[in-house]
């Protein structure tokens, strides 16, 4: 196990969502799997989030499009609160799910949608 | 059809590749199927790109990303003609490719990095 | 925006589903993103399925076909409500899934099949 | 093995495509594999396709629909020379690919357009 | 239909899963359609699984793998209880999951992992 | 980095494919960009292959069946290689493919099948 990349991926996943959210989706794997947990911290988030390169939104946009595209509805939620976080504005949300419409197609980037309502319904963000 | 989408495709693309790209990409359609052609010039050019919310290089960020999800070979050196001709770097466009190796894979991820490879090297650019 | 393909599109869509339906899934969206919505209305209804060269029941094999294909599971509900409105008997509708089985996989068939099983049964079909 | 399957698959690919193009396909794993391509020809052609409930053309536009949308290039031609000797013409061949733009996507279908003008040249035909 | 490969797939779903769950799948589909369920019985267990040259356990790895790479959710319980009854253990089946990871990415694989949990809870299995 | 995973990763390398495939591979991506290839050492081989729990042979049977059913084919020939130097023999392989019949389908698996006919016609293996 890499302590470095592991410090690094907890650092980033506090700067990216509020604790229950962590909590909702990292410690849940942990207690069932503290292999997996430690995967999940250290790749994405220590040794791919923490790089310099592109800001967090812009690191955003790639993840939304990717998860997107894939119909990874489970852990798009996730991703929409960290593009909030990091300064994406809802309407720049809302654009980013309508480019991938050409790309990835109208059913996936619809169900992309309805997981962005439900989102900003959580946070009473209007749009 | 929508003249007004059409146009604003066209110019949206003459700003985004050169001519020969067009060429070999939307009039290679066009002689084929004119239609197909509109649809191509008026949908992701006329009534995405051509949308302000986002910026260029942003909207290159998500297209790349869905390309290199769906493993979508064909299509994606147009598309990182169109990154770099919007002032994406080349390391900014590595580092969008790596920042979806947690997402997309690592197959997906390093076929895309061998057409971003070929595309740096017809257009003499060292990383 | 096309006013043209706008109109086209709503008309179309008036033809393949009951006004509830329409209220479900496009309007819901056009609450909430109206420029998403009016995209929606446009391209796939106003562009795609006004067009002659395929009939109805032509069109949505295909659609049904990609929608399996892809998982999209969230609206091909809507789609099979289409492929009946449009004369595709019940019965073939299931030979059409069955069609996918060795080009989608079993899985992505059997959610299908699912799927279609509940429309049916929210319609008082017999098979 | 089912016998009744295996007949019934040779004798559907029979009317399907010309033999050269059997020998391309089927026999090229025969070769390699006799088991793998006893499944191929029963489960595809003896099991699904010698079904009645959906004429060939239609079982064509299912197939080339879930084969474009799946970005499966290496058998798309296979499958679009079967859709041309079941009677679909070549314009509603290109109808159904731009019926594909929606909900597979742009890059999916504009491969498949490639693969698709690629056999019209290959067969002499203008559309 | 194939009497054959009809018998040997129910033998191998009978020494594959408890009555129970044939009861959820395969016979749920019957009662809709008594000609997929057919093709269920007969193509993956009659044809495929009850070969040898592969024993259950690795025809499991395999499966396992390519239900998660497609993110086919609603399927996957069933067959990770396949996997255990085949003699796969609870930890062999994270680590499958887990060597998915590079290759699927992380979405799918987490996915993955909430299913193998909401399993190895209904069936008393602690890691 | 982490240069525990990344030595394990090497180490790991070293093991499942001769130093040709690795410099075709691995290294041909260090030349354009280090920080990716790293990633590529350290994560798959480093942080997954390196684990127990699974064998080398069971890992290949996860790993080949992933990239069959994601259409992966440009890195499948690396895989096979590593299946084949991991002791799953060429029926076996082979079998692996017919196992992803019924879930990735046929143009997948067909796909698979043609590399795997030109991975074994390299290594002179006659099955």
């Amino acid at each position: 196990m890499d302590s470095n990349a592991y410090a690094k991926g907890m650092e980033m996943l506090g700067k990216m969502v509020d604790p229950e959210i962590v909590e909702q989706t990292v410690n849940k794997v942990a207690k069932f799997s503290p292999d997996f947990a430690k995967l999940i911290v250290e790749f994405p988030y220590g040794s791919i989030y923490s790089r310099p390169g592109l800001d967090m939104k812009q690191r955003s946009l790639v993840t939304l499009s990717s998860l997107i595209t894939q119909g990874a509805a489970g852990q798009l939620d996730f991703h929409v609160n960290v593009a909030l976080n990091s300064g994406l504005t809802p309407n720049e949300i809302i654009e980013a799910i309508m480019n991938t419409l050409p790309y990835a197609g109208f059913p996936k980037a619809i169900s992309a949608l309805f997981v962005v309502m439900k989102v900003f319904e959580d946070r009473n963000i209007t749009v």
